[in-house]
């Protein structure tokens, strides 16, 4: 079995963290994290407990991904994503706000689908989901769910087109969608795009 | 009284850091730096010479604190928050731009008073001051004051509303602005919404 | 011959860095990066393998600056800023991503110019290069190459004015351009314009 890598500046303080995985420098997987196999965390990261992620995610340098986020199978993290997971934010530590943060129903929850991008730089506010195989555009801010498939762009994001699996963008050709890359073919329109099943 | 926690992996080299404040993995405190009683300092951040941090303060991951800002009691920096303190800033180090700094005119201060938030991927620009209680939407791009208790959003950051000291969203109904969390009435519009005192 | 000045925890793996270069705390510069002399780089920064960095170039802290970014001599890059080498992104741990990173076309370069400021917080995509003494304001979201001097901002980034060598802002009067800073005359108009030579 693969074993997992730890860069010797990082601390690695959960358990579960799956087979041939790598944790780069200087980054922080809190115990009650959950990191699936083959994953690669960059420098400069943090995992918080109750975050949770899937198998083959690539999350880039100086990522958080806080308690509430799961990441599933195959997503990409750019370099320097925001995400959060509160929407009306104080310090706890505030006399004003003690209530707010008695209990945890502050915390709102956020998923990546499997194989879905999200671009350098880009924030992502709690309480989406970015559907599978969704591509965000870097410096994009991420307001409201995004389709299975979409490009999105702009602050707040909006979809600006389509993308195969593979990442490659698509084009309507005579009312057909075919990646010009993989040869596989979509359907459907707007919110509604997915490859044609055979 | 209750002490400093530092983590192994930090490094505090103020000696002006109040009791019960922590410091986590890989954030850095600078000597010269002044951090108040009971604050938090993430992973990653970076707390520079002449940065001025009150009391009860939350400063989430990866930010960076530079000299010339202040910030008051029970302020919550969102992750990855971005300061400035230099309007036209040139590397130091280029010839041609040597001579603006060779004093500190290049420096421009910000503040932020108390109780305020600054949502995640927030920027701002040097010289504003964010007011009590205001609360600037993650990934918004402050370039001018913010009035207390405003809610700011976008680029250029605009008023889109007002929040509760609690963070709690007000809304108006016949004409009084009451938060549903505190029962703490306000009064006041546009630039200057505060409590009604009793 | 002043020497490389190499915090404690910080990390450098390349010999390729030149005098009088410093790196500063939990920063990491790996094997095959190149950097200049007398160049600074802050906290939390990340140099990759394939990136080139000239001299007097000052990086701020928490950058990553990738493989296929390139930064001449006396540049400025503000804290955070984001740079990106792949315009169309996947995990390329993904399966159904796995021909795009079987080679290396998905890299696609970036340059910065002599002189040239990249404002705190901007994002920086790949395949363009930023002119000569060019300024990014913070936030920006730079899609499109920059012209020598421009300042430019927003999201997408457009020209919003021009600036001197040495940083400061140029205002048009009776038809000429003269920095109050240098006493440098700037002629041209647009996507053109540069010093008088005398």
């Amino acid at each position: 079995m693969r074993s997992v890598f730890i860069h010797p500046t990082a601390l690695v303080e959960t358990k579960d963290i799956g087979a041939g995985s790598r944790v780069w420098a200087y980054a922080h997987v809190m115990q009650g994290a959950r990191v699936g196999q083959n994953c690669n965390v960059g420098d400069h990261c943090f995992i918080e407990i109750g975050a949770r992620i899937g198998n083959n995610v690539t999350i880039k340098n100086g990522n958080a991904i806080w308690s509430g986020v799961s990441l599933e199978d195959g997503v990409f993290v750019g370099p320097t994503v925001v995400f959060t997971n509160d929407l009306w934010p104080r310090s706890p530590r505030l006399p004003e706000a003690g209530r707010r943060y008695s209990d945890s129903k502050w915390l709102v929850r956020t998923r990546v689908e499997r194989g879905a991008s999200l671009g350098a730089g880009a924030v992502i506010i709690a309480g989406v989901t970015i559907g599978e195989y969704a591509m965000v555009a870097a410096g994009a801010l991420v307001t409201k769910s995004v389709p299975c498939h979409a490009l999105v762009k702009g602050g707040p994001a909006r979809v600006s087109g389509w993308v195969c699996r593979c990442g490659e963008p698509l084009h309507r050709k005579r009312g057909r969608m075919v990646c010009e890359q993989c040869g596989l073919e979509f359907k459907g329109a707007r919110g509604d795009v997915r490859p044609v099943e055979r």
